[in-house]
Parts: C-alpha cells; sequence; structure tokens
C-alpha cells in the first residue's frame, strides 16, 4: 500500500520564510494564528491524514460507493473517518466565527486541504464540496438562510453539493432545462435531472444542503435567465430540527476512471421544495463564488496527486536494485545499484519535485492574496490582490492539474511494470488526478478564461501589475551571484509572458479564434513563468541563510531542485510562445466535417 | 460503445503513393502482393476489426479474465474471435510459407497490426506474443523444432509467450533466478517464477508455447549466463499429437490498469521440461530476436489507441452542442454550436491526428526497411536498412507510444466529464495506451538504447546515412513553393536533430551520465524530426497530386494537418536540445537519500 507523509516542513518554509505571513498579523485571523498555531494546525492536520485518510485511500478505490433505491453507501472507513474529520474541527478551520468557524486564514486552510487531498482525494472531496456551499451561502443567503444552514456545514453535521450540469450541457450552462416554479409560500419547486454530482448523496451527514442552479419560467433567456436555490435533502425547521424528506434523490452513481471512492451521483428533482438564493436570474455570479473557489482547490488537487505519488516513487527507486550506475557501480556489495542512480529516474523525480515544491508556493502565494483581498483594511489592496488572484485562478487550475496528471504518470513510470498493477496504488493516483484537467471547468475552458477575460481585464491592468512585481525583484536582486540563474530565468520567461500577451492584443480583436488557438498554450507559459518567480523566491530565502550561517540541507536542496526547473523547464516558455504566435489559421482551416 | 473504422484510405496513400511499394515488386513476397492483393488484405482486415474484434473491447475490459486452479477464462467472445481470426488465416499472413505462412511483407502485416490493436488491444496481444515466439524459433531454431513448433504457431492452434520478468528483474535480466537443470536426454528442467507474462494462459488455443529465458548452473555470471528454453504447456509427440501437461502453471493473473482483457500471469514453472533454444548461455540474443518485433508492434500499438480515441473524439465534437463560436454563432437553427468550432478542441484533435498520420508513415517506413533489411538481394542494402531499422527502433516503441498515450488523453478531454465515466469507452483507451509506455523495456530504457548503443553504433554512421538522406531530400526539392514550410521545418529540426548527437559525443564520454540524463529528450526531438520528414513525403506526393489534377479533399487535408504539425509541433525540438544541452550537473546533485 502507498504511504504519505504531509510535507509540513515544506510548508512551513513557505509560509514563515517565504511568504512571511507574520507581517500580516494586524490582521483578522491571522491575529490568532502565531506561528505555534499556524505549525500546530499543520502537524495536527498532517497527522489526521497521515493516519485516519491514507490507510483508508485504496481500500476505497477497490471497494466504490454502492446505491440501492437513492440510498448511497460509502467504502468502509469512510463513515467513521468523517466523524474523527468533524470531530477535530476540519471542517470549519477557515469558516466564519460567528457561525462556530475557527477563522483562520485561508491560506492555512488550503495547505490542510493539500494534505487532505493528497492522503484521500476521493474523501476529500465530502468537504470540500461543503465548503464551496458554505462560501456561496455565505456570501449570498439572507441572515436567515445563513442562520438555517451555516452552523451545520461549518460543523459538517451536514455536508452540501453543487448542481450544475445536465445530461446536454456541463460548460455551456445557459442550455440547462430544470426549472424553479415560485410557489405562493416564496419557496419554489424545483425540477429536473442533474448529473456528475460530486458527494450529491452519502451516508456520512445528517443532512445535505444541495446548491442547485436552475431555470424560473419567464426569465430571460441563456445564463441570464439562471438562479440558484437551496434544495435540503431534509426539510429543515425554524427550531433547526430535521422535517421531511424532500423530494430529491439520487438515481444512480457513474462509474468512473477514478475518485471511486466519491459518490458521482444522478440527482433526480421531482418538484423538491427549494429556496432562492441571491437575486432571481443572477444565479450564476452566486454560483461562481463557489466555483473560483472551487477551481483553486481543484489545482490543490493535482498538485496534491503529484506530492504523494511522488513520495512513493522516490521511496521505490531508492529501494529497487536493477543495473549497474552507466558512470560506474555505485553499490558493489549489492547484486545491482538502486534505480536511483539512473539519470533518467532521477529526471523523472525532479521534474516532479520542482513542479510540487514551486507549485506549492504558487498556491500558498495566491492562497494569501485571497486573504488580503478579503481582509486588508485597505480597499485599494484589497482590490489589487482581488485582480491578482482573479488573474491567476485559471493558471492554478490548468497548470496545476496539468502537471499534476503528468506527474502522477511520470511516478507510476518510475515502478516500470509494478506501476501497471493496482496492488502498487501508483496506478490509482494517475486515474484520481486525471478528474482534475476535468472537472470544475476543463482546462481549455480555463485557459479561454485567461485569455479572453483576465488578460484584457481592466485594461490589462492586473498583468501589469503582476509584471510589474517581477521586475522589481528582478532590480532589486540585481547583482546578487547566487540568484543569478534564476533571475535568468525569470527574465527570459517573463519576457516570453509579455510577448504573448503582446501578440493577442495585436492579433485576437482582428480574429478571436487567434485567442482561443493560443490560449492552453499561454496557461502553461504562465504556469512556467510563475513557477520560476516562485524559485526565485525561494532561492532567495535560501541563500540568505547560508549567507547567515543558518541554512541546513532542506536549503541546498531547494537550490539544487530550482536549479534544475530553470535547467529542464523554462526552455519551454520560448516553444509555447512560437506556437500560440503560430496563430488560428492552421487550426481552423479543416473543414469541420473533415475530422 | 465507442466505434472503430480502420483508417484504410491512409495506409493505401502510404504504401501506394508515398512509400510506392510497387517498386519492390522483384523481392520474395511482394512479388506476390500487388496493388490489388494489398488492398484486399487491408479491407478485409478492416472488416474482421471493425466487427469482431471492436465489438468485443469494451465488454472484454468489464469482464475481463478469471482464473481458477491455474486455468483462465477469456472475457466473453474472445474465443470465437480468435477461431475466425486464425480462420482467416491472420496468425500467419507475414510467415515463412515453408510452414504455412502467407509469407506477405512485413511491412503489410504492421498494418493490419494497427487495426488489430485499435480495434482490440487487449485480443490482439494473444496472437501478437505468438508472432514473437514464431520468430524466435524461425531464426534460432533447430529444423526439428522448426518442424514441431512452427507450423502449429502460424495455423494459430497453438500461441506463444515470452518469459522474461522476475518479481525482482524487469529491466537488469542479469539477475534472474529461474534456473534449468541439464537432463540426460539433452532436455531441462526449468524451475522457476516469471511474473507479467502476457497471455500466459488461456482458453483459446490448444497448446501455449513458452519461450523462457534462465540460467544453467555453472554458467557464467550475469547476462552472459542466460539460455533460452521452448516450454510447451503440452509436451508434444514426435507426430506432432499433444501429450503430457508439463510442469508449468499459472500461479494468478494480475489485476492492472488497463489490457484487462489480456490475461498477465504469474507463472510457476517447477522442474517443467525445456529444450534449449540457440547457444547456450546466448538466450538474451536470441530473445531480442522477439524482443526488437515486439517493440516496433508496441509503437503501433501506442499510435492505435491515439487513432481509435481520435476518431470518437472527432465525432463527438460534430455532435455535441456547447456555447457559441467566439468568432459568432455558426449554426443559428441549433442551440449552441458543435464543439468542432472552437479553436481548443480542434487544437486537441488536430494534435493527435499530425502525430497520428506523421506516425502511421513513420512505422510504415520502418516496415519497409526491415523487408529491405531482409529481403533485398544486395547484402549492401540490407545492412544499410538493417542499420537504419535498428537506430528508429527505440524512436518508434518510445515516442509512438509517449504521444500514443498522450493522445488518448487528449481525445478523452474533448469529452469533458463523459470521458471520465466508463460508459463512454474513452478512459479505456488511455488505460489501455499506458501500458505501452512501460513493457518490451520502460521508454527510458528505449532512449538510453538509443543515445547509449545506437547513436554510436558504427562510428554514427546509421544516423550520418539517415541525415544524409534527409539533406539529399531537402536538396532535391529546394525551390519547390508549397513544400518550402514543410522544408523549414525539417530542417530546422534536422539541425537539431545533429546538433544534440553532437552535443552528447562532445560530453558524454567525459561524463556518460549526461547521455543518460537527456536521453528522452534526444529520444522525442528524434520522433518529432522524422515525422517532420514523413509529413514532408506526404505533402510532396499530395502537392503533385494537386499539380497533377488528381488530387480530392484527401490531399488537401494532407497539406492542412501537416501544416498545423510543422506550426504547432516542431517548435518543441529547441526546447528539446536546450533541456538535453543542459547536461547532467543538476540532475545528480542531488544527494540520493534527499529524494
Amino acid at each position: 500500500m502507498p504511504s504519505y507523509k504531509a510535507p509540513v516542513d515544506d510548508i512551513r518554509f513557505v509560509l514563515h520564510d517565504v511568504l512571511t505571513i507574520e507581517k500580516y498579523s494586524n490582521l483578522p485571523g491571522f491575529a490568532d494564528a502565531p506561528r505555534d498555531v499556524v505549525d500546530a494546525v499543520l502537524e495536527e492536520g498532517a497527522k489526521l491524514c497521515e493516519r485516519v485518510l491514507a490507510p483508508i485511500n485504496q481500500s476505497g478505490d477497490q471497494e466504490g460507493c454502492k446505491i440501492a433505491d437513492g440510498v448511497v453507501t460509502t467504502p468502509k472507513g469512510f463513515k467513521e473517518a468523517y466523524k474523527t474529520f468533524i470531530d477535530g474541527g476540519w471542517s470549519g478551520i477557515t469558516s466564519d466565527p460567528e457561525y462556530g468557524g475557527q477563522g483562520m486564514p485561508y491560506v492555512l486552510g488550503f495547505a490542510v486541504n493539500e494534505f487532505v487531498s493528497a492522503s484521500n482525494m476521493a474523501f476529500g472531496m465530502y468537504p470540500g464540496l461543503s465548503h464551496g456551499a458554505y462560501e456561496a451561502i455565505h456570501v449570498w443567503g439572507t441572515d436567515e438562510q445563513k442562520q438555517t444552514y451555516l452552523p451545520k456545514l461549518v460543523s459538517g453535521e451536514w455536508t452540501g453539493t453543487m448542481n450544475l450540469t445536465e445530461p446536454h450541457c456541463g460548460t455551456d450552462l445557459g442550455l440547462l432545462r430544470t426549472r424553479a416554479e415560485p410557489q405562493a409560500d416564496g419557496s419554489y419547486k424545483v425540477t429536473g435531472t442533474k448529473i456528475f454530482i460530486s458527494a450529491g448523496e452519502q451516508d456520512l451527514s445528517d443532512n445535505i444542503i444541495h446548491l442547485v442552479l436552475a431555470k424560473i419560467p419567464g426569465g430571460p433567456e441563456g445564463v441570464k435567465g439562471i438562479s440558484l436555490f437551496i434544495v435540503p435533502k431534509f426539510m429543515v425547521g425554524a427550531d433547526g430540527s430535521l422535517g421531511a424528506r424532500n423530494a430529491v434523490k439520487a438515481g444512480n452513481i457513474e462509474h468512473k476512471m477514478g475518485i471511486i471512492g466519491n459518490a458521482t451521483c444522478v440527482m433526480n428533482y421531482d418538484g423538491a421544495t427549494g429556496f432562492l438564493i441571491g437575486e432571481a436570474h443572477k444565479g450564476l455570479r452566486a454560483m461562481f463564488t463557489m466555483m473560483n473557489a472551487a477551481r483553486l482547490g481543484v489545482g490543490v488537487q493535482g498538485l496534491a496527486q503529484a506530492e504523494v505519488a511522488y513520495q512513493n516513487a522516490a521511496a521505490y527507486a531508492k529501494e529497487r536494485l536493477q543495473a549497474r550506475s552507466i558512470s560506474g557501480t555505485k553499490f558493489p556489495d549489492k547484486p545491482a545499484d538502486p534505480i536511483i542512480v539512473h539519470p533518467d529516474v532521477r529526471r523523472m523525480l525532479l521534474s516532479i519535485r520542482a513542479f510540487v515544491e514551486g507549485a506549492r508556493a504558487f498556491y500558498l502565494w495566491t492562497g494569501l492574496k485571497i486573504d488580503l483581498a478579503h481582509r486588508d483594511p485597505d480597499a485599494t489592496v484589497r482590490e489589487a490582490n482581488e485582480d491578482i488572484v482573479a488573474l491567476v485562478t485559471p493558471v492554478v487550475k490548468g497548470y496545476l492539474t496539468d502537471k499534476g496528471f503528468e506527474s502522477a504518470v511520470n511516478a507510476q513510470q518510475v515502478f516500470g511494470g509494478h506501476g501497471y498493477i493496482k496492488e502498487w496504488g501508483m496506478e490509482q493516483f494517475v486515474r484520481d488526478a486525471r478528474i482534475t484537467q476535468i472537472y470544475e471547468g476543463a482546462n481549455g475552458v480555463q485557459a479561454l478564461d485567461l485569455v479572453g477575460r483576465k488578460l484584457g481585464h481592466k485594461g490589462g491592468q492586473p498583468l501589469m501589475a503582476y509584471i510589474g512585481e517581477i521586475e522589481r525583484f528582478i532590480a532589486e536582486n540585481q547583482g546578487n551571484e547566487g540568484l543569478k540563474p534564476f533571475l535568468d530565468g525569470l527574465r527570459a520567461s517573463t519576457d516570453d509572458l509579455r510577448d504573448g500577451a503582446m501578440w493577442f492584443m495585436q492579433n485576437a480583436l482582428a480574429n478571436p479564434d487567434n485567442a482561443g488557438a493560443g490560449s492552453v498554450e499561454y496557461m502553461h507559459l504562465f504556469g512556467i513563468q510563475v513557477l520560476a518567480y516562485m524559485w526565485a523566491l525561494m532561492a532567495k530565502v535560501a541563500l540568505e541563510a547560508k549567507a547567515a550561517g543558518t541554512a541546513t540541507e532542506f536549503h541546498d536542496n531547494k537550490l539544487i531542485v530550482g536549479r534544475f526547473f530553470v535547467a529542464r523547464v523554462v526552455p519551454d516558455t520560448k516553444a509555447l510562445l512560437a506556437k500560440l504566435s503560430a496563430g488560428a489559421d492552421t487550426i481552423m482551416a479543416l473543414d469541420a466535417a473533415n475530422f
């Protein structure tokens, strides 16, 4: 069975030494999370994930969920693990204290999410979806709705879901058919079929609060006529007690490639009682509150699968004896050298690790900006951070999941034939990671969001602000000899990032297909560039520790892995720029019928 | 259920118009395969694969193989399909007529293999492994062994297997422990455990001829002490009748990520009677007869999964209605445009198609060279072709399977969430394609074979001959305006190919790790370069057809897809060259304990 050890030290390095979150102790939440509290949360979260969630990951995959007459049974051990999870308060660590949450910084919750996803992604989706529902109600709900639903969602006694997709529509929600008929009492009767509803039904929580997109008859056509509804599985009385079963039922669970321990349900709404949340016909806006948070969470899932796959592949590579090093026998007392001596095995492992550590810094950097966007007293600071978060959200989602999947595949490859056998657990990481590229907006949609919406947002100001931050960093550290390779890589990739944006500006207005044709390449270019930035930030801290005489092997390793990233990954930005600059012509030339 | 249509027209284009195999009608085998016979074989092979094998691909995956007391049951329909397969003579189309084969050109058998692998890869491995056993016995067996085993292997009444891997050794066969004790009658008693034996046991054939690597006690240490043995499941009498059950038994079947319809067995040899084939202690050489053929076949499997995945993704993209084209509504009468209007969906599809069509030309080009290496009357020509085949074999295996897998993933992505659901069949292509990167020598081993052995073979003469062929082609076609983009891409990638080889020459002698550290990048660089060559060859033919007024839409499409390859894939060779030129330093710097 694969093992998992939460990377607590690496998270601490990024939070304390690179992002220096202590600087923000004047902000709400941060004030209650001094260094020792942050470290304790990480340590306790690590224990939970290593000891409770990881051991039921493979068995959950093998057993799967079962359904009989709409009742879903989760795999053995999930129910007990969920109880441990909520008893420990993990469902509400970043939630509003007014509703029982602990109000910790978002960035810390993000870190714990990584542990949960790495140890058991299928399990983690149950509380993960709940948190999305919590956020939507927290932002858009009436006071009464908040009082009714939030305390139980925060405590984890109830869970939540997101209901968007229908059989004929996923990306294009304007096509949806689920309808909500207004009733005399102000409620609605919701009728329709939703598919791909993660955690749609289960045996973990007392109630399930479904958030459902539907159309109110007579409303505008398309996406402008979509409203969001709260549809509880059990009706909730004024005193918070559970009442009658609502007319919503899981019709089936899907047979999927992975995340088999999570019940992906077909949900049938048959005149179910629902309550409008937010304004009528403005449901998409409310839904995006959940979606944006969910997209960042999915990026972390991708990275998390890469991390756990890396750990197991690295351990295997140190144990498996096979052939001799091409530069001469390294372990003459053994029948063969461990495969870690082979440059190509190291190349695969370092590719994963350079991605994982860079991507971890990136999501934590983004998470901190989310906190600042919410908590900073200065509105200008809040807005500037919100803009950057909006800009990089599709990069976190798209790049971290594309590379997370690729990393899981590389880790599986280290095992040779054993990687293909279920018993070893490596192929589960590949299957689980695969969904992250698809759900919460397929990565092609993320890329289009980046290029079509985010680049040009506010006249391109957020991108310019981001590039300005990089340029200042480069200027400030000019002449730092140890940092030179990192600054060179950062400068080259930032030039490509800017040139790519310029190319779109000059070519996408005349032909919008030019934006769509190069968007995925640009998203990857952005991903590499931002990781080059993260590696430069981390390298700077490591070099400072060396100069101060406080460095450990940890800092040396950071510099080694970072240099690998610059030498072996950064060269791709040039190729990506060349490809996107080729434009749409060769892509649009083929007649649709000839595909 | 996914569908499959064999790409007969595309194969015919390559065989007849690009490779002009009619030129070789003076050679044995080719003389009996004029154009109409070739076309008939392709048409009949297509029918078999479309109508018999494709319909049981998904059910075979769902049902899997079962084992009870060493007896394996293949999925429903496999037995009947196998009978149809051998009744049609497909098991022996390229085999020696002396043993009942049809003696057709190897290149034609290769094409039929693509159809078989695309329609049902798990099924195709049963006859595929047999063919490997046939080749080893045909090359290395005594006359008596040939007479005893070949006719039944050719007819398909018996099947064969390859037994290399043991629990503690795969790549490094020098470690193997299976032993063969000489007996007074000249036979051996073979004892040991082999794992990952594809088609090791089944209910399709009357007998199974296992080819088993083992060590004769007292022989040299390591790979120089390995011998190859024929171990039949049932002993064979002098009259060809089946006798006693031999002491070899399937101990278990593996639970795998994919190719679930094929029984991957643990084989227990318990003093089984075996017969030495070839010389004692020279078994590896004999085994490589099978391995090289098998490696080319695995490359075709990778491509085949890409082809079938493409077909289904293209069909879905033309049907699935979702959102509007960003350059303006294309189908106002429909509720949304089909997703084929979106540039990124086209990009994914064209990436696959540009790979598949280029790679198909590549494997057929290689297949023809194998025929010439065997059948040309001129020893110099035979040797020159053999050298090129040896050079590109790791590229066919490694590049076609890495890109085949990536293509299957891209095709799955076109389906959005539906791609993740088993019912649609797309995730099976991904799972099945994944093994091709691993077995018959993991792709990292292929890359090391290319860079460590093949580049320097005969002082680099084969590579120089190959590059010389390209340079002549470029020179001869200078001034062909329509061909210019193709020649530009070919020139750029060939320069990178040469520069990469030079870099290894200058840097790998001093530090062999420099070869291992850049080998996978070089294999990919080679793959892109050779596909750029194939696209130039195909474009030339298409342009000639246009000039002659005989062009159809087929030729126009070739040019469009080829230009996509040049614009969107060829830029990667520069990045690959930059990465491999970075050398081993950043890869070897990290202490093994710190991974």
